[in-house]
């Protein structure tokens, strides 16, 4: 007994999210999913991944819709299996990751009266998806199978256009549930989707573009802030634009213009170091700013500019995207970031910037990447991202975990013409889903090097069987320093009553022996030189571990800090 | 910088809790929760336990909950953490264990901006929560210390009244975050609740019971089925009404009828075997059903009672509950199943039951017992859990996973003066966070024995972490047949194509250097009496493997179906 043609509703369906361009689906065992899971097995084209941990699945699934800027497909059983998806969703709101989750499900008479799996699967991601459907239930109909194209072919163009993000389908499947792949024409005869999606993009006229630069005059001392933002054009147009007006840009690590082909002298990397101390923050004026992509990871830069308050605060972003969480914006332009840097750069007018405030960004970029980079022999969380970015891959990502590895690398990955691109979990921030997610940019055939926590490496250690299934080329780099190193950081580190327990949290991972124990290759590095060695090696599947220790690190931080500050109080701040 | 006398706030909310019952709170580190983590850990009558990865830390909070029928709190940073919380949340909610959920939350003025860490978290859990508060933000005030207070003493009623389940309070937060613990008088003077909660039990009339004992006239032929069922007074009414109106309870091994010290004659525990082949199914009449509790594991039950649709088919479930899967209930009693059952005692009409059928059941129950478990001298998945039988520890708990060591316990783990109590999740029925839950039951103090397959123990394999760090009393028998067994049961085990990649899934998991690479005790039991003198060591932590083949398996089981049938027709059907 199977699903008969009933199952031409799923083959056309799975077709055409191929046909709207699916390349990847991700897949963890059960039974109520059987028809998407075999369907999904069947397609020449789809390539399917399969592993058991869904919250584990879920992240991978975003890594690589993440690299790609594409939908990727999801399939699950009912009950919890839906559940555990639920934090890789959030991150991929917030992120603004296309994911299509197909979640399986009881039918409608199986619901709500104590059948075993069967949980209510109706919009349960509440507020984290851009768009919910309930599938009717597989009949094999011209009116059904027409249907199930076009809430494929829907469902994509939604997940996939600005702002991107997550898009749940809830199937309903009775039994019989293993398909008939043994039907004629299973696929249909489509060559192209279903349905054309023409959609245009979120462009501001020309009128109010010479608004925007109106709002400029007579202001001289400003700068361009740029996070995590996907458009190649976009960063094209500002880097031009930076070199035009001869305004820096305040270049967060995961913006990507620091490592790139065509980076250039106004890109500032070391802004978080400059603005660490709180006098530099108070003492630097600042006129304007114009802000894209998501909010930077320094806290530095967010205290700078919350004491300065500029009277000029652009935030550009798209369709009511609404991230500035000083809340001292006082324009936002809502536009395509690309489209609105063209429309600068096309312009006539332009600011007049005072040339010593360029300077100031200028020169002190330079000193402050000495002082970071030159003449470090210690192997420290800060160095072995040194190490990193003078051996890193050409081609390759670099993954970076939350807490500590995202703000190490803001600091220490700094300015180089390679192509190298840095991706993080910027959504949520979380520290759960960080190798799986890493895992998935690997699946799409890039090598990976992650960086990440020992807390954050142990919490998605699920996730290394992936990589191990499928030998994907993977390095992960786990800086061990036996706890939660970021909470050294706060004030609750003079409390020494709770503090190890509540937040150093030292779990005394061993390492070594949890990744060996899964056949794994490691290394320990033992000081900088070694690290170095290893890293230079081709990027293939291995565990690095990185030993520090939480106090060592803060303090050493912390004279980093006063070295570069020291440096900028004898050259005299602007 | 501290909180200041706005601890108060915080520290009333949670002695609140306290005055009301709560001993257990398990924490997962972050910096937004500070004020809840660190005032739980100054509380001197509140243990706090503490675990990285909140998926865990939720099903450990939920085992809790679970064995000791009490509210468990859990607190969480904000952000993915929370979203962690769901798949426990989730099972919580249907198998009606109670958890405070205590999310910490940024202020409304850091939300919805691109701050990091800070998702919607208002009612983030859809309909999976009985109550949602979003708290004040902390003041020092007698009316908010008062608001805190109602605040707690409520959500422990709700969460704590029938049907039990989760709350979710959401707790916004400001800057600075670390309480001020050395304040006078933090705990406030309670010496109980700060409001009383008297509430009262759901109970029919005198009338509405002896129409239930109405319906019952003329049927002969009829059976109790009782599944996971919580009050003890309930299951004595249920044992005492068996015997004197001599109806057998088909008692599902959830049910804790079993192995009891006052378990009896009336509870038939082989009824899953005995109701295997369709044959018997369909030969079987019945006049009348009477179930209480969950529904119960057996397959077999299910179609059998489907197939025969009894004329009289009585649930008896609180507060609006509703689980009867098949839809063929014809009265659902709404009721406390102790105070129903309590009325069927002192009732004086009883049903008049037909001798034979009652013979029928207590004479093939007889047989089939000794068919499962004598001269099994093979280890296979289902010896193993008859040497479990043989040997569990008095006092203990069995817990167990989903899938099939759930249907082996049914079906092997017999009738037995043992007060032994077994637990699984079978609110939703996952193969996630089963290991953490069983921890959470060793954490109330009770030696645990875990039964599980090895995809679920890799599905949550950080939960080892929790027992190695508090050295909790849990024994782990993984039944690793290397991937998806219960799969080799459903029809797609047919397809050669896609079977093994899909649903067979082998992960070649090295359970053993997974395990003792976290330094944990491991074993392989490499026969059956090996396995016996495993077990009758003293519960405490280690790994114990059975390994068994799938295909091997599948066959074991059918043969031991076919034995019991064939006895059934030698003796001829009743």
């Amino acid at each position: 007994m199977n699903m008969g043609e009933r199952t031409y509703y799923v083959s056309h369906f799975i077709d055409e999210l191929y046909q709207n361009g699916l390349e990847h689906v991700v897949v963890s065992p059960g039974s109520r999913s059987t028809p998407l899971a075999m369907t999904f097995a069947e397609h020449p084209s789809i390539k399917e991944w399969v592993h058991f941990d869904e919250r584990s699945s879920a992240f991978f699934a975003l890594g690589m819709a993440k690299k790609t800027q594409k939908p990727v497909a999801l399939v699950c059983t009912s009950g919890t299996a839906a559940a555990n998806y639920y934090p890789a969703i959030v991150e991929a709101y917030y992120s603004r990751v296309p994911l299509l989750v197909l979640t399986a499900d009881r039918p409608h008479e199986l619901r709500d009266n104590g059948a075993p799996q069967a949980i209510d699967q109706i919009k349960m991601y509440g507020a984290y998806t851009k768009y919910f459907h309930e599938m009717a239930v597989p009949e094999n109909t011209e009116q059904m199978k027409r249907y199930a194209r076009r809430q494929a072919s829907r469902s994509y163009s939604i997940a996939n256009h600005p702002n991107k993000g997550p898009v749940q389908l809830n199937f309903p499947f009775k039994d019989p549930l293993v398909p008939d792949l043994t039907l004629s024409d299973l696929w249909g005869s489509s060559t192209q989707s279903f349905v054309n999606h023409i959609t245009g993009k979120e462009q501001i006229d020309a009128s109010a573009a010479s608004q925007v630069l109106d709002l400029l005059q007579g202001q001289s001392r400003g700068v361009f802030v740029c996070g995590e933002l996907h458009s190649d054009e976009a960063k094209e147009h500002l880097l031009q634009l930076a070199k035009k007006w001869e305004v820096p840009i305040l270049a967060d690590v995961l913006s990507n213009l620091r490592k790139h082909p065509y980076t250039n002298e106004w890109v500032i990397s070391t802004y978080d170091a400059i603005l660490k101390q709180e006098e530099i923050r108070n003492n630097l004026d600042v006129d304007f700013v114009i802000r894209f992509g998501s909010m930077p990871v320094s806290k530095p830069y967010m205290q700078w500019i919350t004491a300065q308050r500029p009277e000029v605060h652009i935030v550009v972003d798209e369709n009511q995207g609404y991230r500035e969480p000083t809340s001292i914006e006082t324009t936002m332009v809502f536009s395509e970031p690309a489209s609105l840097l063209k429309q600068l750069n096309e312009a006539e007018s332009l600011p007049e910037i005072d040339r010593k405030w360029s300077n100031f960004w200028f020169e002190n970029n330079q000193t402050a990447t000495e002082i970071l980079t030159l003449n470090q022999d210690e192997l420290t969380e800060g160095t072995a991202i040194l190490a990193l970015s003078e051996t890193i891959q050409e081609e390759s990502v670099v993954f970076v975990g939350n807490s500590m590895p995202i703000r190490d690398l803001d600091t220490f990955f700094l300015n180089d013409y390679k192509s190298v691109q840095v991706m993080s979990n910027r959504g949520a921030n979380g520290i759960d889903g960080v190798v799986s997610s890493a895992m998935g940019v690997a699946a799409t055939g890039t090598p990976v090097t992650l960086v990440i926590g020992d807390v954050s490496f142990l919490h998605d250690y699920t996730a290394l069987f992936i990589a191990k299934q499928y030998k994907l080329p993977v390095r992960i780099i786990v800086v061990n320093n036996n706890g939660g190193g970021i909470f050294s950081f706060l004030p609750q580190n003079k409390d020494n009553k709770h503090f190890e327990a509540l937040f150093g949290t030292p779990f005394n991972p061993p390492i070594q022996s949890m990744v060996q124990g899964l056949e794994v290759p490691y290394e320990m590095a033992n000081d900088l030189n070694h690290l170095k060695e290893l890293l230079d090696q081709p990027i293939h599947f291995e565990v690095i571990e990185v030993q520090t220790n939480r106090e060592e690190n803060l303090n050493w931080h912390r004279e980093q800090w006063q070295k570069v500050y020291e440096q900028l109080k004898r050259d005299g701040l602007s």
